[in-house]
């Protein structure tokens, strides 16, 4: 398991690793939009990534670092939707066994693509106790190896190809990238890759009112965990993990707050302007440029938009 | 108005024309999608387009084709959404005034468009003879130069631009296109950029049961207009032109049929699947594909999907 953080060489590395197995995903401009925040927003869809999700790159990234010997064991973790699929999708590729422990409440979009995959699923009640016993139990019984969704240098690694490419993509340098903040593995990535990549590009970050524990530790220098979060954004639930913290720390440059109606409304513009579908959680990034307009009036922003994973019938509008 | 089917080079200068105001939009694949069907599928779409629809193309040509006595009198249309929209954004590039004749029974988010391009709104009964004497009663009191939405070769020519782009854009030659019809001004379009720009590539078409005058005119080789349409395919209700009659007989290779669960089947995938937005109307072409797979077995199929403009109140799903 890798004991550093992840540098310019390593994340080069994981991008040349799972290059042949993800999507280089296109990155969409809306005059509207850009009108709107008066700004030049550039929107990296990973909600086009395989899996639906940027999760497929930490972890097949992660799946795909493993020795022979750890792989024949399969490998095991516990999410709430997308970085389960991203591990089952691992496993398919590596050709080796997936056990996802998901939380009952998942949405069944999610649960039914894990299944598709090939993986076995083990439910367990909504809260952060009972997906780590169960993990463990799972992890007892058949010698799986765990993969955590961000708390892994592996998994922050491939989850800054996405900044990386973003970068690469945008023909002039950005000012801003703002991603959402759950467990901490897409904004520690694209922290690190904004740093090595394109000094000078600031990274930010979007979380929910309801689940503002980064924001708290951000302020504070010290990793508070989120008790009983709220939020439609299902994503972001998550309590951030000390692995990302310690990076976030030293290269984000500040978390923005937004509530559920910014949310909710930033996810609309996104469905009807760009016809293009995405889920809650990426919708904060948006509702942060159109809050802090000031902040970000001139300048050309790269935002994220981590996912599309949505339940059809469930949808906020 | 010209008076002759599109040569090559009457589409070479649409697209010429209409280029700097339009979008070049995305060709997307799925491996999902293309494991279901037995077939490379490249999705052209133009549900990013302009107005959220392909219909821009063809306003535009129509609109920057009048000459400047003709523009100075505004320009006036019925349509029962996208094609509305596309004269009211044509009209305002070219600074013009814009009068559409809107069905009461179209989607609110399309009449909320129309009248952000500054366009003027004139609502009545949703049959066609309502909208043509209402129509008529406009041009007669501002004397507005009148657009049909398909039955005009200048529209039809702008329309041809979206399978033009789909042929340079794909790599490979492609066995087959195929579009949704309602008045047809896409598929006769879309039949002569094939026939120009890519000789033996095949044109098919997707019309919903309930509106079946396309096929049933194909069919007999005598134009029947659609009465009592029904379909949730609200861009398809119209009745095939004239004009583009005379281009589909002689280009288009067969007419499908496909009924209503099979169209929001087709368009529930792509929505879950590719994670775009989708209107009705074009997912009868999945549908096409998929109902009829024997057909396309191992081809190279482009389908071309028309627009993005959904009420989200209103999902059949």
């Amino acid at each position: 398991m890798q004991d550093h953080i992840p540098t310019a060489q390593d994340i080069t590395t994981a991008h040349d690793r799972i290059r042949k197995y993800i999507h280089r995903t296109p990155i969409l401009t809306n005059a509207y939009i850009n009108e709107l925040a008066g700004a030049d927003i550039y929107f990296k869809c990973e909600n086009f990534q395989k899996v639906g999700a940027f999760k497929a790159r930490g972890g097949l990234n992660t799946v795909l670092s493993l020795r022979n010997e750890e792989l024949n064991k399969g490998v095991a973790t516990h999410s709430s939707g997308n970085h389960a699929q991203a591990i089952a999708l691992a496993a398919k590729m590596a050709r080796t066994k997936a056990y996802i422990v998901m939380p009952s409440s998942a949405p069944a979009i999610k649960k039914a693509a894990v299944r598709d995959y090939g993986a076995q699923i083990i439910e367990c009640e909504p809260t952060l106790e009972a997906r780590e016993t169960t993990l463990q139990k799972v992890v007892d019984d058949t010698g799986a190896i765990f993969i955590h969704p961000y708390n892994d240098y592996r998994v922050i690694q491939g989850q800054a190809t996405a900044a990386k490419e973003l970068i690469e993509d945008v023909p002039e340098k950005l000012d801003a990238i703002v991603t959402p903040v759950g467990g901490g593995g897409l904004l520690s990535g694209t922290a690190l890759s904004a740093h090595y990549f394109s000094a000078g590009t600031k990274v930010f970050a979007g979380e929910p009112e309801g689940a503002d524990d980064a924001y708290r530790s951000f302020q504070s220098g010290t990793l508070i965990p989120q008790i009983n979060p709220k939020s439609i954004s299902d994503g972001l639930l998550t309590s951030l993990g000390e692995k990302p913290f310690e990076i976030i720390k030293k290269y984000v440059s500040e978390i923005f707050l937004v509530n559920e109606e910014e949310i909710i409304d930033a996810m609309r513009l996104v469905w009807e302007r760009m016809k293009i579908i995405v889920e809650p959680s990426c919708a904060t990034t948006l509702a942060v440029v159109l809050k802090n307009k000031a902040q970000f009036k001139g300048k050309k922003v790269g935002l994220i938009l981590t996912g599309g994973n949505v339940d059809l019938k469930k949808l906020p509008f």
